[in-house]
């Protein structure tokens, strides 16, 4: 069960930054491990994933990084899931901030399959 | 006058590149001077520019590779206006191939104002 609301602040979190302006969320996006976080959070239920199944080959302080990169893009937040950490695509905030742009991305990614 | 039909291949250069994956144009948009040539393009008539208009504060080699990292991802062509090279924004066929993501990104440039 997701115990937070849709990107809502999370007690003993940092409160959700708001989305960055498009040059910085273009610079967070064009990374191909971010792009893949992403792809993987928006396919999961709540658009929240465990940080360890959002990612493959790299390191965990290498992830840690990368996750830091799209939560201060604001695409991103942290939030707990039965007591552990995951990772939460703020999918309808992005929408309203920069129409169009992550929805684009999301399907441009799944047509790549 | 423009001398070439939208984004068709100009005589003499090499023909316009299909739009590239998605991650590709994300990491072609995901420089502020490439996204600056973006947008002054976009606001230009026919979405076509002289190159020395479309930066400032840059080398002409410096810009040149900006413009060929734009061009592989199919964002933009090289064509010609009264016989000088210009480089031309793409939209359209960009909008085709990903639908909505450079409105939202040129959207997005133009609130930050």
């Amino acid at each position: 069960m997701v115990e937070t609301e849709a990107c809502s602040p999370v007690p003993g979190l940092a409160a959700t930054a708001e989305v960055a302006p498009v040059q910085v969320v273009l610079a967070a996006l064009a990374d191909p491990v971010r792009l893949e976080m992403v792809r993987r959070m928006a396919a999961a239920p709540d658009r929240t994933e465990r940080c360890a199944a959002l990612y493959d080959d790299i390191g965990k302080s290498t992830a840690s990084h990368h996750f830091k990169v799209l939560r201060e893009a604001g695409l991103t937040e942290r939030t707990y899931v039965g007591g552990v950490l995951h990772q939460r695509l703020c999918l309808d905030e992005v929408e309203t901030a920069l129409p169009g742009l992550l929805t684009s991305v999301l399907t441009g990614l799944s047509g790549a399959d």
